[in-house]
């Protein structure tokens, strides 16, 4: 991917021979590429993510946002098909296809990807079925598990070229939650305290009602026992994605597991499944959003 | 207590008989108490917690809040006592006899309760050990377990007139993080679901990585199965409940519970546990606090 990859400065175009426009478009950003074929030409991000949006803004700010790329047609995923973004893309139900079903915004040479529902357990995603889409397109024969980590991580079952089950985790945000605002936030730093990882995510796998004990653990043993902020918080990210990994045993538990996300992120969790002995492989996660972007690409064909 | 209580009106004051005062000075709040003996003679409270004061600003604080009540000693608990309150005072180490340690404020007429602190695991409390004092002053001899439930829940374990040791959670603090600053928050109204609340309780008790895995679902099922506001907030409040049960079990499993805090909150506390058929009583919290205060104020008897 990177060697077809260039920063754009200006000139980008029409003329550059892009031929159609791929977006990333979620809650707080948005990230667009210039797009020939499966390769890009240009790139491009903005803050202008969905949450700071009403619904009749979307064209202006996607016209914005892609000046000088010509006259395009634009396939997106994320939220912003969500029912508070620009239109509501309804949920495939699982088990589905890889293949992203796309719902064309009317008036517009814009296709979104529609999210995915599971019915039991009751479960959501936006933007992630893209990336498991482009997952299948590279490794259509894969029979294993999909750990993409982040604020909300998605566990996925695919197989057969089918995605048949997921399950989320609120691991991120909670982690946020707690090392900033809660009243940890004194005594926690940046995570890199390798061995007192590896040692919380032992203790919440293996007992996780104690791991809820030890949170607030973080802060006393902070006042009276001198525990290193970094230390902390390396304490803290391992309890998190050891009770996440307790949750998603069966996910997991005999599977091979690709791990699609930002790559320090993705190396805790692989850190934390190679310990239980879990064969991991780690995805770029932008190449994954791309390849299932173009596969939809492909799937609108000529009527784009 | 309720029979010798009245509000202040204005002209409560040395001359209302009160012989000294009692404090809980909190992070958050200030509440004031005129009392005489163990009666209280006029109430007050404030704003003024000690997170919006800096060291030199406790005592013109205390003067204001508590003008008209004549020159009496006081006797305070709380974060009051914090390295980041007015004065430093130390922690005691448990096992401890339940008699508060006091420390008095240099060239005032001001004692403050010193917190608890355990080493293994690390712990610490301050505000809830005057409690614990309060508590077995009223029993001597208590044998069982006490549960402060609050922003960060507390369980104790008492026996022949000691607190032995204690755990704390934070299930408050993290209920509200995730109430109202989380994904959850567009989904989460009144919690007044008993079903839902019994029902999540449970689940987490016997399945505590399950209830980690279970808090995402309180989103989707609010997106695509209709869930209702208050039995998704009763679910949550379940679910963390139940989790700190789990990880309190050595507490009260086979011991009796005495829950000291706020009513509303002590009943969910007291329904969760009485499911698993533990015996609980409900202790008043302010009651105990002062309780706690006055065997303080006792103490430093006549040096006051």
């Amino acid at each position: 991917m990177s060697g077809t990859d260039r920063q754009d400065k200006g000139e980008a175009g029409g003329g550059t021979g892009a031929d159609w426009i791929a977006a990333d478009w979620g809650t707080t950003n948005l990230r667009l590429w210039a797009m020939r074929g499966g390769g890009v030409v240009a790139r491009r991000a903005s803050g202008r993510g969905m949450s700071g949006l009403a619904a009749d803004e979307f064209a202006t700010v996607l016209a914005e946002a892609t000046q000088g790329w010509g006259d395009l047609p634009v396939v997106a995923c994320g939220m912003v098909g969500a029912r508070q973004g620009w239109i509501d893309a309804p949920y495939a139900a699982v088990p589905v296809r890889g293949q992203p079903r796309m719902i064309r915004v009317p008036g517009q040479r814009v296709w979104i990807a529609c999210g995915l529902s599971q019915a039991s357990p009751p479960d959501v995603m936006r933007g992630e079925e893209t990336q498991l889409a482009g997952l299948l397109a590279a490794r259509p024969d894969f029979d294993g598990c999909a750990c993409l980590p982040g604020t909300h991580s998605k566990w996925a079952r695919l197989s057969a070229g089918e995605i048949c089950s997921f399950q989320s985790f609120m691991t991120g945000e909670i982690y946020a939650l707690l090392a900033r605002q809660s009243v940890l936030r004194h005594g926690i730093g940046e995570a890199r305290d390798d061995a007192a990882f590896d040692e919380a995510v032992a203790d919440a796998l293996s007992q996780p009602h104690r791991a809820y004990a030890r949170l607030f653990q973080l802060r006393a043993a902070s006042l009276i026992a001198d525990l290193a902020p970094d230390s902390a918080a390396s304490r803290l990210s391992g309890m998190l994605i050891g009770w996440e990994l307790a949750g998603a045993k069966p996910y997991w538990l005999g599977h091979e597991v690709v791990i699609i996300g930002a790559p320090a992120l993705s190396g805790l969790y692989a850190r934390a499944l190679r310990q239980q002995g879990v064969t991991c492989l780690l995805a770029d996660a932008e190449a994954t959003t791309l390849a299932g972007l173009h596969l939809a690409r492909l799937q609108i064909g000529e009527t784009a």
